[in-house]
Order: structure tokens, then C-alpha cells, then sequence
């Protein structure tokens, strides 16, 4: 199995509810660094999983809902808390589609078996959301 | 499927027996950063695979048994040859069972399918071990 | 001219004035990652430029008035843009005074030469504050 | 399941052939950061997934066929696109029958379960070839 | 004094001449990661030390003359060695005059100080070049 | 102002003596990251700084002092606490009247303004000594 991986990154403002959360229940903020790892059994004609150029425009296409906005305003996750596992989540569910429209050029939707999307908000702690595509 | 993953470190003093550790079999030492990665099928009501405050006070607590310490002194390894490897698999084996006495939260213990642990060792070299949680 | 260095890190939001931070006058939010780099000409009886213990808690200390905070919420900085170089300068401003109080532990201060505060906020950007201590 | 990993890194030249790849085709080149990590169910008597010394000298070995060429010059390569996930595949197809015939030492093959190859070509991307060993 | 620091990276072919590379006298290549630091004695009324937007920008357009060249090729170049030192001196010598000309936006020619290049080839060698601008 | 740095590393055990170093004054270890800069005002006539194969012998030549080594044994730091700042400097008096005595390569002693060796001990935390080489 083959992987190729790309990443960008995103700076956001949220809030959490839910005692749970301790201080990061106030407005607060984090730089998301984002990878995308696509999984695909064999190479294509080019010798490419897929094109990484296509890759992180397709990644950065996404991330621009969320760059340099307050998530506590986007109205698709009103009730939710948007911690980093449930945007990784949320990420992986807006590339999905796009992937399976041929969104990474001719010949890849269908091709490409796997997704990972993970986020590192910290030194310390990072969180993933991976699903097949196929 | 979702992940989460927290990281702390350790600075231990060691040696190894058998030829095949060469200098290595002289008393030396390491700096370990240790990630665990914690996977789950689906968020809880908070969005989150678990809370990682606990998760760090979790990994911290048991990397206490080995910090600042010469781990040719500790009884439990008396025999054994305290390679990355090893001791990777020492604290998942030391993990596993507290996170089944529920030590990452309500709800957790039962959700949280799979753990994996990885120790870096040096810029050039790292060791895992990963097991089921449920 | 020794030095020794540690880090910890915040999460904040913040939004900027000005039409030249385009998309970051929206409210938004950064990871940073703070690390403090103190000179020193001679090393102490232990050893030592300053314990590191010492060195993290009064960092951790200074960044605790920050952690999970709105920066656009504190007093102080009302009027200001909350730059990650302004930051770099604000966290210098509370350290100094306190390292000349004796924070770092006898002997520090008067001996401690020249402090710089460096702050990630990106993959792709950083900023940083130098300046003499004595 | 354990595992080990090491690294190495190699500068190579190369161009590739067709329009996708855009400036690309153009002769250029990149350092690739080259990892391997082996997996094993069990350690070995000494506490081992397999010395890393055998494994990073195995590594080294496989890489010198490239180490400061133009890709473009091997025989073996003549008619390809050298992109970074076929030269994981490559890596991982010279590897592969030298760790069954023991490069990595006494007991290793036929215990050793799967190979991963992994190089990292830019802050930004990285690609990857795993597959069994047994 | 405030620095700040973006960076960018290129993919490029270069030979050396001279029997001290030994094996680089070959066609290889580099992922050079580059990275450029300003300083500033103090901040400009916006709290900057410069739009970090157009400091990617002018990085990423010096650069443009070398991603994904051979710099063998490159008539400015023509009997000098493209050592990573080397080529860190003629990013600096390309970015001082823009500067002076006022690509860091208004106000930023004559009060930012000097300017640091440093291009990281491998995970174990990196060089630099720094100077005054003022 | 050029700079050229190449790293390695050594893995060691030692133990501190004072209460100020707390559970430290234990048998430990660690890992250190050791990275030595180089400065020169004007390249040699092959484009270099010098030699980075040279400058990685040269600092393994001296690491090899350590490696693998319980530091409290070694007579000329008996008496010592080996702190990272302390074995910063440590490296940089050894490596100083090799380099003076040629070991950088014809034309190097003398050129060679300046040397900074850096330790990082663990994610959070490092020491450095730097001087002048003329």
C-alpha cells in the first residue's frame, strides 16, 4: 500500500462547553497544522498516488472555511464542541466527497482506498480522524 | 475511526546484556518522548475521544516509575534488557488495565478500542508497541 | 557565553485592527509555542546557568495570564495589536522584572546577562523579543 | 505488535515526464529523509525487534545505489517517474528480500511481520510503501 | 530587538567542482528549507515588525529563480559552487534591495535592521547568512 | 557573516549532586541532540565554510569521549556536575584547539570566527556555550 501526504494550516477561534473543559471552556484559539494522507494500492500511470499539487489546493479549498474564523460562529456546528478529534472528523466528511467527484484528477476517485486527516494543536497533543474512501 | 494522542518524556539511565549491544552494554542513558495514541469508533456527548488532561495526568503517572531513574535497579526488570521496544510494551502494559479501571473518564473504559505507544530515543530512532484496548 | 533554553506553550485568540491583517481582523486564534533562552557568562557552583525547573515555572507563571484567554479581553493591551512580536515583547516585560526580583534563584539576577522570548505560531512563522538583562 | 524505526537521508537529482508535473519536469532535486520502521509480533530473547545498528547499516546500504545520483542515470529506472512514492516502493522492494535472507540479524527473518519506507521530500509532503514480510 | 521569521522551501539539481565533495561532485540535489529572520528595534504603529504576508510573498519570489532548476544552468552562477552557504549569501544579496525598495511595505526600508537566511538541506547539516540592513 | 551547522548525538547516564537538582541527583540519562555552528566572514575558494564531512568527524571524533558512558566516571569531571550548559562547554574546549590545529581543513584555522554547540536534552529543554574561535 502506498501513502502520499500533504499539510497546511489553519489559526481559529473557539469555546467549548461541558465542565469537562476547565479553562478551554473560555474563548480561546489554536494554529491547526493539518497533514491529509491518502492511501492507494497501486501507482498510476505517472507513477503518482495522486498529484500533490491537486492534494493541497483540494486541502486548503477546505481549510478555508475555518481560517481565521471564530468556530463558535459557524452555524454547521452550532450545539457542537469543536474540539480537535471532532474537526479532524469534520474535515475528513468535507474532503470525502470532493475526493469521490475527482476533485485529485482523472483516474483517483475510486483508486484512492484511504484518508487521514490529523490536526496538531500543540506540541503535546495532535488527533486524527482516518476512513475508507472506497 | 477517531485518535487522540498526548506526549510527555522521561530521562532514564540503562545497560543491556548480550554482545549484540556493543558500547551499549556499558551504563548509559536516554531521553524518551513518549506519545501514546488512544483510538475510539465514535466522539462522546463532549466531542471528544477523552479528555486530555487526564490522558496526560495518566501517561505521567505511570512514566513516574521510571524517571530519573537507572531502570537497571528496578526489580521488575531484573533479567531483562530494557530496549525501547521493551518499554514500550512496559507501558502500554501498565496503561491498559488502569484505562479499563476507567482512569481516562466516564465512558471511557470500553469505548477506547486501541492504544499505541511510541518511544523516540534519539533523531535517528524509535520503537512501538500497539494493542487492542477492548 | 553560555545559554540555556525552555519552552511551554498557549492557546489564545485575538483579532487585529488595521486593513493590512486582511482576514485576521476577524477573531481567530493561535497555538504558541514560547520558548525562553536566558545567557549567562560563567556557570554557577552546580553547574548551572539557572535550575530549569525554576527557568519553566516562572514562564509557565507569566503565561498563565494568557492561557485560553481572548487577548482581545485584557485590559492591558486595549488599543494594541496582539502581534506575535508584540507578544515576544510582552512576555519579555513581565519576565525581566521578575528575574531581577531573584525568580530564577540566588544568584540569578545580576548574573543572568540577556533573556529572549521566541514564539511559534506556525509551521511557516515565528517571532522574537531580545534584550539585556543587567 | 511492536515496533523499530530508523532513519537515514539521501540528495538526489531527477526530472519526470509528463504535464501534471508542470515545472517539475524540468531537471531539479530533493533530499529525501528516508525511514523505515519494521514490525514484530514478539520480542526476541534479548529484548529486540531487530538491532538497530543491522537495520540503519541495512538502510544505508540500500540508499548508497542512490546517494548523490541524477535518478535519471539508473538503468533500472530508465522510462519511469522517479516521484517519492515509487522510490518508497523501490526502497521497500530492495529491502524486502535482503531482511528474508537475515541482514538483520539471527531469528529475524520470518519473524519480522511488515516494512514500512516512508520519505519525507519538503516540510509540506512526505510519501510512503508498506507491505507484509511474511 | 524584535525579529520576526517566515520561511519556504525549493526543490533543486546542482554539481559541485573540486575533489573535496568526493561523491557531490556528481549531479544530485537538495530540498533546501529556507528560512528568513528580520529585526527591528522597535514596532511600527500596527505592532509589527513587518506584514508577514509580504515577507512570504518577496521569500517566495527570490526563490522562484531557483525551484526546480538545475542550478548548474544558471548563468550567474557559472563557475561557482552552489554550496547551501553559498546559495544563503545570494538569497540574502537578492532579498537587501528589495527591502531597501520598500517590498516589506511602507515604512519598513530603513527601520528594519538586518536580515538572517538560513536553507536546512538535511536533518543534520544547515548554513546561514546574516547582515545589517541599515 | 556565513554559518554552516551539522548534529549528532550520544545517549548518556550521569547524576547531579545538590538538592537543587531534586530527583536528578539519581543515577539517570539522557539523549543529547548536539548541533555545532560555525561562522566565517567570507568563503573559501570552493565556496564553503568548510568541510561539513570534516565538521561531522570532527564532533563524533569528540562525542565518542561520551557515548555510551556513565559521566560520573570520567576522571576529568570528577567533581563536576555534568549539566547540558557544562557539557556544551565541555565540547566546545575540546573541539576549539582541534579546529585551531587544522582539523576543518587547509585555511580553516584562522578563518573560522566563531563556534556555537548546542544540546538539546528533551522537547522542552536546552544549553549552549558559544565563543570566539580567533
Amino acid at each position: 500500500m502506498y501513502s502520499v501526504a500533504v499539510s497546511g494550516h489553519i489559526m481559529i477561534a473557539h469555546s467549548f462547553v461541558g465542565e469537562i473543559f476547565g479553562a478551554a471552556q473560555q474563548l480561546h484559539g489554536a494554529t491547526y497544522e493539518v497533514e491529509i494522507e491518502l492511501r492507494r494500492a497501486e501507482l498510476d500511470g505517472n507513477g503518482l498516488v495522486c498529484d500533490i499539487g491537486l492534494a493541497t489546493a483540494l486541502l486548503d479549498g477546505v481549510l478555508a472555511e475555518f481560517a481565521y474564523r471564530n468556530l463558535d460562529d459557524i452555524a454547521a456546528f452550532r450545539g457542537r464542541n469543536t474540539t480537535t478529534e471532532f474537526m479532524a472528523g469534520e474535515i475528513f466528511r468535507r474532503l470525502k466527497p470532493k475526493i469521490a467527484a475527482g476533485a485529485l484528477g482523472p483516474g483517483t476517485a475510486g483508486a484512492l482506498a484511504a484518508l487521514r486527516v490529523r490536526l496538531r494543536e500543540s506540541p503535546n497533543a495532535w488527533a486524527a480522524f482516518e476512513g475508507a474512501l472506497i
